[in-house]
C-alpha cells in the first residue's frame, strides 16, 4: 500500500514524508482492528513530529508513517474483537490502549501505561490501511462520512477536552476567551457555545478566522495585533477578567496572555504548544493563576463529541487533499495558510 | 503605640524596618475591629514586601506598617458589629472584605474587589494594635493563646489552602511531593497528614528540616541536593510519578520538579514565590501537568484551619521574638537560619 | 399601604388572602432597603404556605403577608447601603441574610444561621412595599421591566439551582428529564438548554406544556398519562436511561419515576413537593440512585440567571393581575390552570 | 468440588444453603481466571439474596452457589491474561466486567452494560474455585492472606466507595455520623479516620460494636436506642447538623434519621437495605437533604482500599468458619450476633 513516512528530522516541510509503497498491516494481535483509512487529518504535530520535537518525549523510531487523525471502514478485527466489524465506518481514538492498567481503568486514555500511538510512536494513518485495536474505535453514526469527520479524532477531541475541563469552571455571563481560531480553535468555540453559557472572546491575527468564530458562536472576535485586548475583555466584565483561557497556540506570546486577561483564581489552558511558559511564580501566586497543559481527550470524550456532531451543535472546516499533496499541506499549514482542517484522503 | 515600618525598599534585612513611636488605630467604620496583637508571625513575604517585590501586584504606601499573621485580644469594636466582643482572643485574616461583591459571595475572600491587605496596603501587625475588620476575624476555642497560633493567620491558611486543592486530586496511596519544610511546609505536612491516606515525601536540604517532617507525619524525607529524588518518587510509585507537589519555594529550580516527578495530569502548586516558571508548553501538555498558583485562602479554610488544631491534628513550631529584634528576624530567615515560624510579640 | 395577608391556614384557595391596608415598612436596620414592588410571582410554594404546609419547618405568624418572588424600584436605604440606592430597579433574592456566619461565607445563602425569609417568616412582598435588605438585593440591567422578570427572583433561582446541580452530572448526548413544564419548569428547560449539550425530554399531561417544552428547547416532549415514557427514554439512550432527572412537580407519583428512567449512578432532583419520595433502599442502592432536594438557590446563582436573561437565554411566560385579583390566581394554580407563571402588580 | 448452594429462596437461615459436590469451573474463555478461594465473607447480602430479594433487581437461576467476597489463589488463566499468573494471590472484585462500555471506561465496573456477578448472577465463591476474569482481580501486596483480606471484596469496597463520596464534601470539623458499626460500618470508620478530619459519629445499639468504633478511630459512639443522639449531635456542631451521613444499615428507622441529623444540604448515603426510605419531598426540599444510594464500588477504589491495608489505616476483625458451618453463619448474622466480618474458608 501506499504511505507518507519521515524518513528524518527537518524544519524543510516542502520535502517533509515520502509517499512510497509499503506492507499494509494485518490483525496480528487478538483484540486488532485494521481501518482502511478515508480521511486523515494534518495537524500541527504532524509539523512538529517532522522537526523532531517529540523525539524526546516519546519513544520514535524513524521511518515511520504519520498520521494520528483518522477515520475510515474496518477492513479486518483480530478474533476476540466483538464490538466493531468488518465494513463499519469508525472514528479513531488517537492512541491504542491495554485496559486493565490503573489509568486505563479510570478512563484516562492518554495515560495508559501500555500505550501505542500509531504516528507518533507506530505507523499511522497516512496511508491506505492503518493497524489499531478494538478499545480504540468509535462506530460512527449512520449518515456520517468518515472523511468530514476524521479531524475530530485528534483536533476534535483535544479541543473538546480542553473545553470540558473550562466549562467545568465557567458560569453563565463568565468570559472565556479562545487564542487562535484555527482547526482546534473553530472546533473550541462551537463546544463551548454548546456547552456552555460563558461570554465568548475569541482572538486571532487573521480576518477570516475571526468571522469563522462569530459564524460559530463567539460573541465577539478580535485581533490580537491591532486591538486593545486587555481593555477590550475589562470592559466586558467589569474589571473582573476572563474566567478561563483556552489557548490554542501555546507560542511565547500567547502563554504572556494569562496574566493579562485572567481573572483571580482563573485557568490558562495550555493546549497548542511551540513557545515556553514563563512567569515569576508570584504572578501564578498574586492572581492564583493556573496554566494547565492539556493533552488530547479519553475515548469517552471522544464519543461525546460525537453526540455534539449528531446534535449538529458543532461542525468541522475541511478541505480534501491528495496523499501526493501531502507535504504541500505541510508547508502550507506551517505558514499559517489552511483555515480550519486540511485532510488527506489516501 | 510602638510599631515596626518600612520606610524604603531594600534588600538591607538587618535594617529592614523602624521600629517608632505612632497613633494608635481606633474603630471609625462601624464594622471596625481593633485587635491588641499577642503574637504577629514573621513570613516569607515580609521579606519580599521589605524588597518592593509586592510595589507592582498590590497599591502600597511607605512608609507602612508590616506584619499580616495576626492575633490577639479584641480591644474595641465598631457600632455595628456583632459576632465578637471586647476581650475575645481572636485570629485575624489576612484581608478586609466587603461582603458584597461577587467573590466575597462565593467565599473568595482573597478576591474581594474591595478589599484591604494590613501589612501591604495597609498598616498592619507588628505593632501594639492593628485595625481590621469584623468579617476578618476568627474567634479562638478556650484555651488557645492567640500568640502560639499567630502564623495560622498566614502561613497555616495558606499551606492549608494549596493542600486542600491538592488533597481533592489525592486517592490513598497516590504520592504527594511537599517541598521545603519551613513556616509553611512543616504545616503543609500535617494538614496532608490529617486530610488523606497519601504517601507524602518531603524534599529539604536541611537536616533538622527533613526531622521535623517525618516526625510530623511525612512518610520520608529527602534532600534534594544530595539524594536522588526522581529515582525515589519513580521506585514508590511503580513509576507512575506524584499525582500533587506542593512546593512552599517556588524558587527556579524548585518549579523545574514539576515535569521530572509528576505523574500524568498531576498538580504543581506554586505557594512560595521568589523564582520563576519556565518550560516549554510542550512539556505542559505531554504530561498533562498543571502548574497551579495559590494565594492564601478563604475565611472559611482558616475556620477549618482552627477545627484541625482543636482536634490536636496541627502544631506550629514557633520562636517568639520582642519587636525590637525584629529585622535580626528578618535576616535570618534570608539566610534560612529559621526552623518553624518566628512571633513577634509586640 | 395595600397588601394581601393570610389570616388562617385553609384549603380554601378562593378565599386565601384579605386585601387590606397595613403600614408600610421603612428602613430601620442600617442594611435594610425597602423596595416598591413593581411585581410579585404567585408560586405553588403560595399555595403551600396558605395550606400550612410550611408552619412546621419555619417560624411563622399569622398574619402574614405572602410574596417571596419580589421585584420593583428602591424606595428607602439604610444608613450603611452603598451598592443600591434610591430609584434604582431590582430584583430581589428571596432571603435576608446575615453575611457573617459560616453558610454566608461559603455562599449558602439559604443556609444562613440568620436567616429572614419575606413571605414565609416575614412580611412578603403581596403588597406596595416589601423590606428586604442589601445582601439580597440584585441591581438589574437598563431595560428590564421588573415585573416582567419578577418569577425569576423565586421560580427561576429554584430552576437554575436545579438545574446547575444537574448539568455538572451530564455530558453532552446524556439524557435529563424534566417532569412538569410549569413556572419553574419552563425555566429549567431553557436553562438546560443553554447550560448543556444535552438530550432534553419533557413530561407533562398539559398539550400546551409540552409545546411550550418543544419551543423553548426540549429535544422531546412526552404525556406521562398516555406515552410509554420508560420506553422513548430506553429507546433515545440504547437502554442506558436517563442521568438526570429534574423532578419540578415532587408528587408521589413522580418521584417514582426515579427508579424508573434514571440510569445507573443517575440522580432525581426532587424540587417540587407535596407528595412524599417512598422507595425500598434497595432501589437506591441497587441503581445507585440519588434523590436530592433542591432549596431555592444563591444570591450569585441568581447573578448567574440575571446574565442569562441578558444573554436572551431565558425569558419568561408571565400573565399579569391586580393584587386584588390575588385569590383568582391562588384558586387558578391550584387546578394548574395557569401557564407559565402568574405575577401580581399591586 | 464442595460448593455452598441456594436451592430454594427462603427465610431459614438455618438451612439456607445446600454443600454439595459440583464440577469446578475452568478457564474457557480467553480472559477467565480461576481462583482457589482461601476465603470467603458472608455479608448481609447473602442473606437478602436467600430471601429472594434480589431475584427481581438482577437476572438469578437456581440453583446457585453464592459467595462474592472473594479472595485466593489463582489457579489457571484464560490465554490472553497477562496481568496476573498462576500461584499468585488475588482478591476479587465482585463483578465481571467487559472494558469495552462507556461505563467500563469511565471506571464504572458495578455499571458495566455486560456485567457478571458471580454469588448473585452466576456462580460464586462459597465453593473450593471460582471462576471470574482478569478485569476483577487485584493481586496481593506481598504478606497479605487472601483469608484475612477476602471481606474488603465486597463489604470493604463498599464501605470505602460510600466514604470516598462522603468525604468529598466532609471539611476539617465537620460531623460524619457513622450508621451500624457491623462488618461495613467497623471499616467505613476507618476510612474516615484515614481519608479525613471529620468528626466522626458512630451509633449502634451494641456496646461491642460501640466500644470497636471508638478503638478504630471514631470520635464518640452513642446507642441510638438510649442515648438522645439529635441533642449530642447539635451539641457537637453548635446546632448545624451532621454534613454526611453513612447508612450502613438501610432500616427504616435509620433512614429517618437524615432529616433529624443531616446539616442543611447534607447528605444521607443508604449503604445498608431492608426498609425504605419514606419522606415528605418537601423534607428534602426544606433542608436540601439528599438520599445518595450507594453499590459496591469501582476496581480502582479497591486498589485504593488494598493501599489503605498496606499503610495499615485499615484492619478487619474477622471471624473463620469452615464451609460446613455456613448455616450457622448466616442465621447469626440474621440475628446481629457476629462482630466484624465472618469469613469462610471452603
Amino acid at each position: 500500500m501506499r504511505a507518507a513516512r519521515l524518513h528524518e528530522y527537518t524544519d524543510q516541510m516542502d520535502e517533509a514524508l515520502t509517499v512510497e509503497e509499503v506492507d499494509a498491516p494485518t490483525a496480528t494481535a487478538a483484540d486488532d482492528v485494521v481501518v482502511e483509512i478515508e480521511g486523515a487529518g494534518w495537524c500541527q504535530t504532524d509539523n512538529h513530529v517532522v522537526e523532531g520535537m517529540w523525539a524526546e518525549y516519546v519513544p520514535q523510531e524513524l521511518p515511520l508513517t504519520l498520521g494520528h487523525e483518522n477515520a475510515g471502514i474496518v477492513a479486518e478485527t483480530g478474533e476476540n474483537v466483538t464490538t466493531v466489524e468488518e465494513g463499519q465506518p469508525v472514528l479513531c481514538h488517537p492512541v491504542m490502549t491495554c485496559g486493565t492498567c490503573r489509568p486505563c481503568r479510570q478512563g484516562e486514555d492518554m495515560y495508559c501505561e501500555n500505550v501505542a500511538f500509531p504516528g507518533l510512536t507506530h505507523d499511522g494513518g497516512f496511508a491506505e490501511y492503518l493497524r489499531t485495536n478494538e478499545r480504540a474505535v468509535v462506530p460512527l453514526p449512520d449518515g456520517v462520512d468518515p472523511a468530514d469527520i476524521a479531524p475530530h479524532a485528534d483536533a476534535g477531541i483535544t479541543a473538546y477536552h480542553a473545553v470540558k475541563k473550562a466549562v467545568a469552571e465557567l458560569n453563565p455571563g463568565d468570559a472565556a476567551v479562545v487564542v487562535g481560531v484555527g482547526g482546534l480553535g473553530h472546533i473550541g468555540v462551537q463546544c463551548l457555545d454548546a456547552m456552555s453559557a460563558a461570554d465568548i472572546l475569541a482572538l486571532d491575527p487573521k480576518q477570516s478566522a475571526r468571522e469563522l468564530a462569530t459564524e460559530l458562536g463567539a460573541d465577539r472576535a478580535l485581533d490580537p495585533t491591532s486591538d486593545d485586548v486587555t481593555a477590550a475583555i475589562e470592559n466586558r466584565t467589569d474589571g473582573t477578567g476572563a474566567q478561563q483561557i483556552l489557548d490554542f497556540v501555546g507560542s511565547d506570546e500567547t502563554t504572556a496572555l494569562g496574566p493579562e486577561l485572567a481573572a483571580a483564581g482563573g485557568d490558562h489552558h495550555v493546549v497548542g504548544y511551540g513557545g515556553h511558559v514563563h512567569e515569576p511564580s508570584q504572578t501564578l501566586v498574586d492572581g492564583e493563576l493556573a496554566y494547565r497543559g492539556t493533552l488530547v481527550g479519553q475515548y469517552t470524550e471522544l464519543q461525546e463529541l460525537v453526540a455534539l456532531v449528531e446534535r449538529g451543535d458543532v461542525e468541522l472546516r475541511t478541505t480534501r487533499y491528495d496523499l501526493a499533496e501531502i507535504n504541500t499541506v505541510a508547508e502550507q499549514l506551517e505558514h499559517g495558510e489552511i483555515d480550519g482542517r486540511a485532510v488527506i484522503t489516501p
